[in-house]
């Protein structure tokens, strides 16, 4: 059986798969070519150089592994016409996102950008106010896989978490889950408040000032979803009066965060450039993902992880 | 019975305290007079408030709860001479200090401090070299409370923990625990080294270059026990030579740590001014491990958590 990448992991990474895999072929590149697509049974990409003309190219094709989260610059009628199989790396930014989340409340909690900025100075100050996470509440909009996660981690810190979904239903790593339109009734609860939402139509401008006006005068919100969610206009009034103690946001309205947004120069506010899922370890997290699904394409299943229905999209 | 308190907590403290115990006499005073210490039958105390003379005076005193974990400052022996049950706040910084050790570490690998410069300077960059601490390996030296709270919180992020200690007997939340002779040979294994070892003659410049030698390059280490455990001399070496990537350290030789120190400019050093373990929940805290006790006081029990054998000095 012969394995196509169109990328070229690290040595360190290759060599144990292919060890692994004695009875495969591998062949690695930095591009795609159509003689070697033309034999390759698997194909491993990135998912942003396949068209039409490929797929046909590529007759003995049987698998399509994508080594990214999006599918949406495949040709996926080409693929579903040819019944062949696609799966993903979902989930592969749930540990780095949930760490990077953690990083940033427990930094604000334990008085990291103060210390920081006293070292700058050469400066030798104990008096910086230090809170703790543990027996917190945390309120999490649309707990998946990454806020599920998220929760995990946060309930070992001995928090409470509240998850705020469509159905209600209750998700894992949530102490209670409710629906959007309990929202308004548990803002007031809660000491952190976690986006992680999509951008869909029912979420865009989801939260106005009256959702932040609701929230504790010492919460933390922070924005890793969408920056849709709210309008900024209404993010910085809230944040300039106080509604709320500080916003750490990785999402926003207009990416890169133009030069001119308050938001990069209010000191209650965290602007992260929209990295808060990456990781030096996402190749080798894809190829944790790839060989237990190898494995198992080798021993004839036809149900791999992260199965992908491409005309769906996800 | 009459509970005398030599400091105030604050109103919303003090308040659900004197509800919950109506039999009892709740006297608080931001300092000492013997008018009230002699009919108090317990003493809650920060400890520095106390001598001889005090302890003559306070003829009915029995039980006194000492609001801080050290009792250094107390007349032992005259105390210890009439028999008043001692006990203390024992464990109260585990929590903080658990807290202070995942921001430091999580900050470091989801590049918070980077995020924090950048925003400084109004830059959307997202080329920041992000790592991740699920999967790392922490060796933890000295796995007493604070240091087992840390192993508990680094299992949840799927963190392997190796404790050393003196007898090598295993610790709580540690996945192997080694003796203080094996430390050469497991260092080359951690990702983080965290110190968490007090001040005796065994620890005092225990750790030598060799030790750092040892260490993985891309290595933390971090002291959050004494200052004394290695010289800052071979710590600066080791720095500059990067046979370790990051030192993030709360303790110092001199403290306050001196303005000539090279640590204060390294780039890849942390300082962090001997602040751990504080937190805004001090006060709170204590009463949470006064209330029970107080409760098993007045059913008649002495044997209390965090019991002081005063003449020792723990």
């Amino acid at each position: 059986m012969k394995v196509y990448f169109t990328f070229e992991p690290r040595e360190d990474l290759r060599k144990p798969l292919v060890e692994e895999f004695p009875q495969m072929e591998f062949i690695f590149e930095q591009r795609i070519t159509e003689d070697v697509l033309r034999d390759a049974q698997v194909l491993v990409t990135y998912g942003e150089d396949l068209d039409e003309e490929k797929i046909a190219v590529a007759e003995k094709l049987e698998w399509i592994f994508v080594a990214s989260a999006g599918v949406e610059k495949m040709p996926a009628q080409a693929i579903a016409d040819r019944g062949i199989y696609v799966s993903n790396v979902r989930g592969i930014h749930k540990k780095p996102m949930a760490e990077s989340v953690l990083a940033h409340i427990l930094s604000l909690k334990r008085g990291l950008p103060s210390i920081y900025e006293q070292q700058a100075r050469s400066e030798w100050n104990k008096r910086i106010r230090l809170t703790e996470l543990n027996g917190s509440t945390a309120l999490i909009m649309g707990p998946g896989a990454i806020g599920q996660e998220i929760g995990r981690i946060l309930q070992a810190f001995e928090v409470h978490t509240i998850g705020i979904n469509s159905s209600g239903e209750m998700a894992s790593y949530m102490n209670e889950t409710f629906t959007m339109q309990d929202l308004m009734e548990h803002l007031p609860k809660a000491d952190i408040v976690i986006s992680m939402l999509p951008s869909t139509e029912k979420t865009k401008g989801l939260l106005t000032r009256e959702h932040f006006a609701a929230m504790k005068d010492n919460a933390i919100f922070m924005n890793f979803g969408r920056g849709d969610l709210v309008d900024e206009t209404i993010l910085v009034e809230a944040l300039t009066q106080k509604l709320i103690a500080h916003a750490v946001l990785d999402v926003y309205m207009e990416e890169p965060l133009p030069p001119h947004s308050p938001l990069w120069k209010m000191d209650n506010v965290t602007v992260s450039p929209h990295l808060s899922s990456h990781s030096s370890r996402y190749v080798e997290r894809s190829l944790e993902i790839f060989k237990p699904n190898l494995l198992k394409w080798a021993a004839g299943e036809r149900e791999l992880e992260n199965e992908v229905n491409i005309l769906r999209g996800y």
